[in-house]
């Protein structure tokens, strides 16, 4: 972890910081999870994206490459202290590494947030088709009704941790909620209606952005994409619930269920 | 096979169970099959498992883990008489290797179950949305109509066995009859369902459990497997049916067809 | 190609007939081609098949094996002429080599009645779901509305040969019509309605089996494999446009399309 | 890059220009991308194809083969003002490189259209069954409605280019506009109506042809496959709104989204 001190500028290109033996180092893990993602359908056509937190440092995907192909050299690192420091907005972002040729992604500041505002370890961005048509579905049900996305009694609601600084994960029983914030025309401006839901939903590790996709953030690396499975599960099954007229909230007496046939 | 003499606690490791250069070896197999498990859907984070029985000894895959990346060290090991003789409701588990830093698979009783009640050699649980579904559509039709998953007419139903101790397997016109459980909040409170139904249905190889999934056992690995591939193959082809208007089950009377035209 | 007096009982091995280093032997090819299949959903729990005729020696694979996972060991071999002379039915079968501990395909007249009547070269048999929910769509039509699968107006139309004997391949606007037979209690017993169904379609390379799957020949494998799946793609299209309320065939005038907005 | 007097008699070989190391050559890049599109559906029993200009040399996929298991030695080489200088219509195409027992592409001239037309550097040819159910479903809004493939208001819609010599890419709010063909009995003839519906939509980057599939090509191999994933989002997207009722083209104010609920 370099000292404030030794943070080079881009220039001088720091690409020791992405060049590593282990398979677990952020700038080796990135890619390795978004080839992973490519094959999921969450990444299609340069969308979507991943960045890791390794205390002080943040690695980010770049913008706009082809997410089954990247390579660690492609990474973006910053310090998360030296940018809080310099701006709150944390527009006027500051990289320790900057690849040659590539652009930022749109996606840091909405990284960012998730490592500021809930500590997260690592945070994925999808455009997962069933996550936008969630969104679209909601829609129908007009303004005001349509900001939130609910689901109970499946059991892969079991997947969420039950929020931060509370133990253990949410049972069968409980309603998952997952809030929607409205798209914007440049990535960037959802930073502040993203923080927002943050706020409105404080036991929330996602947000779903309408027409979009959805942003899952999780204390680790295994967390976030083991949580953002479990979203991209339910997703879909939500949506050929829907097909199938099956409600995606239901009342079931927690009662011990009868044994054998009526 | 370790006598019960030779019994360590887990905290003396007994990694060597774990280790083998046999590809066929529980602890090798396991990892295998739960990443081909990922690629289909199986278990979505964290979510299903899979446990192999060689004689006594009983190899399971842990909790909470990414089932796509699972390792040969990642997996606990127990003995069968020795739970049985030390406890009725098997839910104080003795384990002969527990993977530091891991925690028990809450399936563990459920696999038992396959194993002593069935003499399964292998118990695989998915999390298949297409299981899911089909729970959803039964649920439907109303208490008392919704408990059992009904097909005939399928050419896939004869991969299944008729039951144990009976030769050969299911025909074409015979009726397919899987069993559905009520979900529990605590996935270890679900065995005594899963064992009355496998009571109620002695001929079943697997048992729904509504809004959850299924389990799947057979006598040995192929065979569960081959039977999970089968009921996840029906079970999608149920669910695009549902929404094609086609029923389930359907009268075709066992005459030789006639030839040509009309 | 061993001669007559050559040909070996099946306890003698002819482990030789299946080494090759060649991965277009077809004892490398069947394997090789079944795990493709079984990533298609083709073969699912060890449903479907792959046959391979090189001059008179035919290929089999395996009943009830995982076909992902088959080895050329694991392949049966006959001579296509001396079946035909020792059996006018081909079911009492005389196999150059039988794998131990492995069963014969219940396929194998029908592979061969591909070689014997169409001169195939490769004989392919899924369990697909498109195709059997084609046959279970085309049920609810009624008795004798219900055997003939038919569609046009879709470019992949022009992946099928015109028929045996005849020049290039369909066309367009050709109607592409693929029997539909209906299953039976026992697959060798569908031998003589496969049969009879090449007789009224002389021009067909596949055949429906109602609830089942369908059966696909060519020439070769190539020409088998990529028939195969193009008619698998219209399947699914098929399917989804049954969901869509879209026709299978239209009548579309095959005038000029008139160039711009009206 | 060989000058006018070295080109070859097609007889000649001309081996040299599809070996190399290079993985970013286009005789090996052409085959990579075909095996990635047959994984994707859209190339399948050997429909589609690729091409790839590198200055005035052209790399063509062969028809007829397998995509998924071509070889560089299949490529086709040709010279692009060789061919406009000899042949107006590029129906007459004199081939750098052939290679034995192959048939040159029917999408020939199409590609050259991209080439010569938009100064493409890539251009990909699929049967994706979404783009062909987007064209079915256009055909039931009647003759003069069905011409158009129109959708806003989608993130991913942000993955195409505004337009040849226009800066940046497409936003948010922005309708992506994409023109509909009808099929032609030959492949060739398709290039007049493809070269005419570039000359309509001068900012498109792709074509749909009724009932067949998709052309689109960009600048080079990363745009053109970028695009073509993302259209193929947008497209299966489309269709799944179809099936659940949800309008293609919505209107959304452009104002500053609400916060918090009403």
């Amino acid at each position: 972890m370099p000292a404030a001190a030794e943070i080079s500028s881009p220039e001088a290109g720091n690409n020791h910081m992405v060049r590593s033996d282990d398979p677990e180092h952020p700038a080796n893990l990135i890619p390795a999870l978004c080839a992973k993602f490519w094959t999921l359908g969450w990444v299609t056509g340069t969308g979507g994206g991943c960045s890791i937190r390794d205390d002080d440092l943040v690695y980010i995907a770049p913008s706009g490459v082809q997410k089954e192909l990247m390579k660690p050299s492609d990474i973006y690192v910053l310090s998360l202290s030296q940018n809080l420091a310099q701006s709150a907005s944390l527009r006027n972002r500051v990289y320790l590494r900057s690849p040659p040729a590539l652009k930022p992604s749109q996606c840091t500041p909405l990284f960012l947030a998730a490592f500021t505002r809930r500590g997260a370890g690592c945070c994925i961005h999808t455009h997962s088709q069933w996550a936008v048509l969630v969104t679209l579905i909601l829609e129908t049900r007009g303004p005001g009704f349509d900001r939130e996305f609910r689901v109970n009694n499946l059991e892969q609601i079991k997947g969420f941790a039950r929020g931060p600084g509370k133990a253990g994960n949410l049972g069968y029983h409980d309603t998952l909620r997952i809030p929607v914030i409205e798209n914007t025309a440049h990535e960037e401006d959802l930073t502040e209606f993203l923080e927002e839901a943050m706020e409105r939903y404080p036991d929330a590790y996602a947000v779903l952005v309408r027409r979009h996709g959805v942003y899952v953030w999780g204390d680790n690396v295994h967390k976030a994409k083991t949580m953002c499975e479990s979203l991209d599960y339910i997703f879909q099954l939500a949506v050929e619930m829907k097909k199938l007229g099956l409600p995606w909230v239901t009342e079931i007496e927690p009662t011990v269920p009868t044994r054998g046939r009526p």
